[in-house]
């Protein structure tokens, strides 16, 4: 850990199935583009409600990576 | 969303079995009284211990709906 | 409840596979060694990232007992 | 106020218009029903857009009446 | 605990005798329409000030019922 | 700014046209006695309400200013 | 209310006694000099210990009044 | 709402004119490179004294957006 | 206070009687094991309702004392 | 500590030297005219850049003295 | 600052050093690729231990710049 | 981190040097009972003013270690 330095975006990831398949899916999408992803941290567990039913998990989490 | 005006509330709902089902379970019970809820927020992420086990989750949670 | 006190301590549990399961880690280790265990809550939810995928989750919450 | 006792309930007013405007509608609203409204507090300010523009404001608040 | 569900409300107590007496005062009133009352939580402390003393202490607490 | 060091006083404005009118008569009231202001950070938004209606909008805020 | 504007200070009152005598002491305190305190807002709630037993109650609280 | 992603960044406008003013220019502004803006969320509130008037209104808040 | 270094530990008071009865239970008890106790700071004052009365307070507070 | 009163003020200083040295001049300014200054503690940690250097540190901290 | 806006990310710094020099390291790393950085605000300090040392200080600031 | 379980406790460590030395101090009088020590967390800074001077830094901060 020689003097890195990490950078934290902030993500929202929505899944109909579960709060861990949110934060999954943002994982992955995020993946896609930075390749140093290192930690994720939830900041808020939202979600949409239809019909009585818990229709889309949404959270939102910072996620940290390190600056090459 | 013409000038439309929203009332939140905050349900507390158990299960013996996880996170997801203690929301599920508020947000059933809430829709049988009120026909328009539209999201949920989570506050809190409790629980009952017994036996060095979880015994019961509790999740608090502002729920939203639209005022007619 | 006649005059209890009750002591608070916080743990951080882990585990490759849930949110849930990192909680339910944490308190069966602390159920080890104090018998009082009566609630838990959680306060932190984080988890590290290898190769775009959650690799663990950890749970950091507040754990109370009775003191005798 | 000889022993009042008053409620707070948390209402989300909106606008096109602008943030006060989305305040004034929530709380001419919710004095259809409740007659004793005495003061609000702003607890979050928000909005949608669209096109580049703020196309809805929408400000939560809790608004406190008396109790009779 | 089988799958309860409570709700929560925002009530202020007023007493111009101690802190104490306006948390009774609010609940006392509260449970005169609801009656599953279960416990309460103190959010704020305040009061009105006349001639150099206390002339009213304000509490405002969450109060959580179960809901049938 | 070599050295300076800043005081913040807090403040509360009132007014019955909007919420950026209760900032400014805070800020030229203080400005009678303090001729060295700089900024300020709003705390807390409130109202009190008269007949479905804001009646006066109350912004609380921190002012700074240059201690010479 | 006609624009009027508050400024809000903060103090710390102690007491051998209770946590009400605290905020009392305080208030009496400050109204020798300040003559238009109009409310408080208890913001922290301390106390030393000796001997196993509360020697000092400490209040802190926001003390507001009004700007002539 | 089929697993979306979204991001979120800390944006600050500022404006002579008013706290609205502010933040629709920093949506505009952001606008220009980011073609999915989807809602704002104000986290501060702050401006400038000149003169004993507000110079200028500073509004910090997130900015969410689809990412494809 | 040459280099001290404290240790901070969190209880949960319990009284029938007062706020102040449950602060005072808890030092109490604590002091039976460290002899060090220096100061504590509320953070959380809650209770339990029975037929429309306080039934128990309870008081969480952080308990500080000397590391030897 | 006989029912002393403390008054609470806060303070921003700057350096452009280190964090510690800002904490040392604005307690070292304040001190010219407030005589019983008893603590201080931190709230905010900022500062400004020119150049890629941190140019000045600024820190905020709120500044204990007792009301004779 | 006519109509400016700004933009914030959030960094990491670490050093084997001090808590200063964890800052002017993530400030340093910024400035390579961002040319008007002009603020940042410390959100977190943290650090790593090693055999009874600070191996790590980490410090999380929030860091701002102009947009062009 | 195949399933591990941390405890965190809260320490302040106090210098009459510096913050850097008043953490280092709570660290190393803790690792001489605690072999796994971890992490730190600065959740608090304070001190004491004699004469003008920072005559005692303080710094509260979580400890987190492996429970074995």
């Amino acid at each position: 850990m020689a003097n890195h330095v990490y950078k934290t975006i902030e993500l929202t990831g929505s899944s109909p199935k579960s709060l861990d398949a949110a934060i999954a899916n943002a994982i992955k999408k995020a993946s896609k583009t930075l390749h140093n992803l290192r930690w994720f941290h939830v900041t808020d567990t939202r979600g949409e409600i239809e019909n009585g039913r818990v229709a889309h998990w949404q959270v939102t989490m910072k996620v940290g990576f390190t600056l090459d």
